[in-house]
C-alpha cells in the first residue's frame, strides 16, 4: 500500500493503538481547568528531588511507570523509548531512562517533540519494527527558566506575550494491534523561519510552522478542518492560536471552536498569571496524554489532529541576531478502526 | 517477514542503500591521516561566518548540500532529513536546514547522533515511508569548547585521557533501492551508566555501552566480529578503544585489528596533540561519510559494523554529582545485495 500522501503525509496502513497514556505534572498545572484529567500533581517543584533537572528527570519517569502500570504493560515488553525534553543535552529523558534497559532514542523536537515522539514510534510501529513502543517528553517551568531566561531568584518581569513553561509530563504507549484510539496518519513539518525576533513572543514564531503543516496535512490527504472533531495546536498560546486562526482564515478556510490550543488549554488565563498561555514541550505532552486522549476514550471526540509545535531557537542564537525558526509535527488520531481514505 | 532479531536488532528486508555522502571538515582533521577521504576542508575555523555557531551551521549545510550534488539528487528530492550536533538545543543542525523546506526531524544522541540517524533514516525507508532520505550530523571543536569545557581563550591544559572535538559534518544520502552500500541491520542501544564520572575519560564512560550494544548485535544476529571485514566504534579514542576490546577478551572473544575507532582513525595521535583521539558527533559521522564509506567503495571492506557511541552527560548533570551515561547504536552495512541471514 502507498504510504506517502502528497508531500509531507504518511498513511500508517495498521495504525498503532494508544494502549497506555499517562500524564505527570506540577501544582500550578494541578490549579488549572484540566486538574481531573492528570494521573499525579505533584506540590514540591522538586518531587523529591534536590534539583529542579533531576526533578524533570524524576517527573519523566515516574510519568513512564504509571503509563506502563496502567497499560498492564511490564516495561520490558517496550521494543524502544523515543524520548526528549529541553534541558541542555537532553538530559532529564536520558537520566530518566538510563535504568531501563530499553533501547533509547534522544529527540529534540524542542515543543514539538511530543508529536515527533508520537509519529515516529507510530511510524517505526507500523514499519514492522517491534510491537511496542513510549513516546515520551516533558518540562519543568523551574529548570527552563533559569536554562532559557533567568534564574527564578532574579524576578524577572514577563509581558503579555510571554508564556509559562509547564511543568508536566507525558507517555503515551503505542502497540501494533493494540486496543484504543489509534495513529492513522502524520505530518512530518519542516521548518520555518517568518523572521520573528522577540523571544516573549513564541506564539508569532511557531504559528506559521503550524500553518504550513497543517495546511501540508490537509492538502496531502484531502482533508479539511471539519473532517477533525478537535484539532490541537502545541503550544501557540493566546496569541499564537489567533494568528493560525488569521493565517487560515486568508485562505478563506474557518478553523472555528473546532480549533484548540494546549497552551490556552492547560491553565486559567484570567486568573494563573501566566499571559499568553503555557509552553514547553511538556505543555502538549501532558495536555494530550491527560486530556486529548481522555477524552478520546470518553467519546467526547472520535477524529483528533493534534499538532504540537516548536521554537528550534537557543539563548546563543537569539544573542547571535538570528531569528526563531519555528517547526510542527502533525499526528491524527482516530478512535476505531481506521477508515478508509 | 520477521524483522526483529533477538531484543535490540532490526533486519531491514529491503536494505536501503547510501546513494550519496559527503564529509566537510576544519583544518587540524584535513591534516590528519585521512585527509584524502573529505570532501572539502575548510581552512576558516569560521567557515566565513562570524560566530563558531553559525560556522557549524554553515559547515553542515554544505556538507548536506554536497551530498545531494555528489549523487545528483535535487534536495527537493529528498522525503525528510534526520540530524543532530553537540550545541544546545541542536540549533546548527535546525539553522541548517531551517531554508531547505524539507521534512525534519531533529535528534539528540551526543556523539552516537550519526548512528541514530542513520538507523532511523533506514528503518523510516524500510518501512516504506518515503523512497529517500538524508541523515546529517556535526560538531565543532571552538563552539563545543565553549559550550562544554572552557572559553578557547582561558587555555585551558588538557590531561592523557581527554579527547579533542573533531571539527566535522558528515551527511549519508539513503534511497530505497539504490545502488550503493546497503543498510542491512540495525541494533539500538539501550542505555548503560557504568558510574564514570571523569568529565576527562569520556571513553571509560561510553565504552561499556558500545559493548553492551555490540554484544546484542552478535548475540541478536547469531553473527560475531569475524563476520565483519571492519568494525567501528563512533569516538571512545585510544581509552575506550583498549577499554572495549578488553571487555570483550573478558567475554573469550578477540576483536582483532578488524576493529577500529574512529576517534583513533581522524588524527594522527603521536603528533597532532589531541591526547586519546577525537571525539563529537562530527568525529563519526566525517569518518562514516568520508573513509568507511569510501573505504566500501572501493571494495576495501564488503560487510562493516558502525556503532557510534555518544556520553548522554550535560555540564550541569555533572556539576550536580552525576555520573556519565553511554549509549551506542549499531548500524550494519553491506555491499551489494544483503545475504540471506
Amino acid at each position: 500500500m502507498r504510504k506517502k500522501l502528497g508531500k509531507q503525509t504518511y498513511l500508517l496502513p495498521s495504525a498503532p493503538a494508544v494502549v497506555g497514556r499517562a500524564a505527570v505534572v506540577g501544582q500550578k498545572e494541578g490549579e488549572g481547568p484540566l486538574r481531573a484529567c492528570f494521573d499525579e500533581i505533584s506540590e514540591d517543584s522538586r518531587f523529591g528531588e534536590k534539583t529542579w533537572e533531576k526533578a524533570e528527570s524524576r517527573m519523566l519517569r515516574r510519568c513512564f511507570e504509571l503509563a506502563c502500570q496502567k497499560a498492564s504493560l511490564s516495561p520490558a515488553a517496550l521494543d524502544f523509548v523515543l524520548s526528549g525534553d529541553l534541558l541542555n543535552q537532553c538530559v532529564s529523558s536520558s537520566f530518566a531512562m538510563k535504568d531501563s534497559a530499553l533501547p533509547y532514542l534522544g529527540l529534540y523536537g524542542a515543543c514539538s517533540t511530543m508529536a515527533e515522539s508520537l509519529a515516529l514510534a507510530a511510524m517505526l510501529l507500523d514499519g514492522g519494527f517491534g510491537s511496542a513502543a513510549c513516546a515520551l517528553t516533558g518540562s519543568h517551568f523551574c529548570s527552563a527558566e533559569r536554562q532559557f531566561r533567568f534564574p527564578l531568584e532574579y524576578g524577572g518581569q514577563r509581558c503579555p506575550t510571554s508564556q509559562w513553561t509547564a511543568t508536566g509530563a507525558g507517555a503515551v504507549l503505542l502497540q501494533s494491534g493494540g486496543v484504543g484510539a489509534r495513529v492513522t496518519h502524520v505530518t512530518l513539518g519542516a521548518i520555518v523561519d517568518a523572521g520573528i525576533k522577540d523571544l516573549n513572543a513564541m506564539g508569532a514564531a511557531m504559528a506559521p510552522a503550524a500553518y504550513q503543516t497543517l495546511k501540508a496535512h490537509f492538502a496531502d490527504t484531502g482533508r479539511g478542518p471539519d473532517d477533525y472533531d478537535a484539532i490541537f495546536t502545541g503550544d501557540l498560546g493566546a496569541l499564537g492560536h489567533d494568528l493560525l486562526q488569521r493565517l487560515f482564515r486568508d485562505d478563506g478556510v474557518e478553523l472555528d471552536c473546532r480549533y484548540m490550543d494546549c497552551g490556552v488549554l492547560l491553565y486559567d488565563l484570567a486568573t494563573q498569571d501566566v499571559h499568553a498561555g503555557g509552553s514547553g514541550c511538556g505543555c502538549s505532552a501532558s495536555v494530550l496524554a491527560g486530556h486529548i486522549l481522555r477524552g478520546m476514550e470518553n467519546g467526547v471526540w472520535d477524529r483528533v489532529l493534534f499538532a504540537a509545535t516548536g521554537a528550534l531557537m537557543s539563548p546563543l542564537t537569539a544573542q547571535q541576531g538570528s531569528a526563531i525558526p519555528g517547526v510542527c509535527h502533525a499526528v491524527a488520531l482516530e478512535n476505531g478502526r481506521a477508515r478508509a481514505c
